[in-house]
């Protein structure tokens, strides 16, 4: 039997992931948004003391600040359009017969100023830069948005629609940099401390195409992305719960992003999936949280 | 100067909302989301005892169930699709061409299967219907989620995404209308004890277009929607902050939500606009939450 399948069916029938009828698409029980909020106190303790403003964005972003990152270059595939209608009286008329009829009415939705948040830190770059240039020391920042992603599958490990919690770093070269490693290094005690199996390992991003092989192949020749790997749905291919990425100057120099003395600052992130995190306890102690090892529960709950 | 652009502006300077370019769309700084955290522990200490089921939904729902439920009947103009990117390498090139040129490259973007949630309880009929007939007593959910309306607008207090908590009670009309007034009168004690000027009014939703004003009248004439109006970004046009809505068995029957005796479940909910309660007390106890008053204070920090 299919591990993802069994898993999530196994999700679904202890309640804590709820079905919509659409795959990747869940509702959530209150006992697992109480382990994602353990989880989350769990990384404000741990990065709490560095100091990072903490800013919240909604699920969607400025499409125009969007079509500039580029993500429609790289991630066309996954990127989640905003539409609405926008007719009058008599295109209501017509939008509502051809409802009635089976139609697809979506085809006169008309595009908003508004996408889908493709990645927590995407509505960053271009608010930092409005600031005008970095404080000496450069900016750390706490972020956590819903993110989505339009990759519809039955492992329960990839949702359309999750969280993703992130701290993003700019400065120059050595600070970004050494804050990737930090975090690598607390990402994997923490989830030792949470009693997961972890390893750290090179990694890509889900370039479109053939073209995109090659970006892929850059990313990993110049280590610029590490994930954390923990066992979900399997202990061979295992999920991405972490990631680690040093994205040099580019988004610095997309951006504008400019360090005191007027250079081009580097950025880096690391972010946390909320929900695979969840979906790796689980896996790994079981689908009642009353019945986890003692000393998980007391990292988690105290 | 106008109240509403003025308030914006204020937060803005504060740094408790972030400009993003687009109206209604905002950033929320740490301390603003903080406020929200505090309210939604004095929602679960007034409500915590009813023994509701706690359920959380992303952002975005099933199409189909969003389709069944009317929305486009009476909101066409507030709702939002979301769609992608579903072609090959080639359209891949003809799209990166287009937003090249600055042509409008989102036609050619596909309705997925997800619409923005509308409402926090949109989801929840369809999946409660889904396990068959309600147990003795009906059922009672706690829910949260992000919300999308596509209404653009400078003020602060009407946001394109935006969070509601609510409280949804199905069982016999005198059980969901019992749970209405319960919550009226909750609602006006929890809104003084932090200190907000509160009344509550007879309301309507915004029904589009003419037809839309019938069932506008309708809705009034029958009592089915309250709300609770504190003043915000002007003291004569008040803000809706909560409203507690009574659906008849429009739900029930539409869902197919039946009793244990397999009658018709009638429906109620009541919810809270979260951002807009957060403004609230922002608008009246000022700026900084150092400086609000001391039993405002201990009711949402202790």
């Amino acid at each position: 039997m299919d591990m993802q399948v069994s898993f999530l069916d196994r999700l679904f029938d202890a309640g804590l992931l709820i079905e919509t009828g659409v795959e990747g698409l869940y509702g959530r029980s209150g006992e697992f948004e109480g382990v994602i909020a353990a989880f989350e106190r769990l990384i404000d303790r741990t990065g709490g003391e560095d100091g990072a403003e903490a800013i919240r964005f909604p699920p969607g972003m400025n499409r125009a600040f969007f079509e500039k990152s580029g993500y429609m270059k790289s991630f066309p595939q996954l990127a989640g359009t905003v539409h609405s209608f926008c007719g009058c009286e008599l295109d209501h008329i017509s939008l509502l017969k051809c409802m009635e009829e089976g139609g697809d009415w979506t085809e006169g939705q008309k595009a908003t100023e508004i996408v889908l948040t493709p990645a927590a830190c995407y509505p960053l770059y271009p608010t930092v830069a409005k600031r005008g240039a970095l404080p000496a020391g450069g900016g750390l920042y706490d972020l956590q948005s819903w993110c989505f992603r339009h990759e519809p599958s039955n492992d329960p490990a990839r949702q359309q629609l999750f969280r993703m919690r992130e701290y993003v770093c700019m400065g120059t070269e050595a600070k970004v940099t050494e804050f990737r490693q930090l975090w690598m290094d607390r990402g994997v005690k923490m989830m030792q401390d949470v009693g997961l199996s972890v390893e750290i390992d090179i990694a890509n991003d889900p370039f479109f195409g053939r073209a995109g092989k090659l970006l892929a192949n850059n990313q990993r020749d110049q280590s610029l992305k590490f994930e954390l790997l923990i066992p979900v749905t399997s202990d061979v291919k295992k999920t991405a719960c972490m990631s680690f990425n040093y994205h040099q100057d580019a988004f610095g120099a997309k951006w504008g992003l400019a360090l005191e003395d007027g250079s081009v600052a580097h950025t880096a992130c690391v972010g946390f999936g909320l929900e695979r995190i969840a979906l790796a306890l689980f896996a790994a102690h079981g689908l009642d949280t009353k019945d986890w090892p003692d000393n998980v529960r007391t990292v988690l709950w105290g």
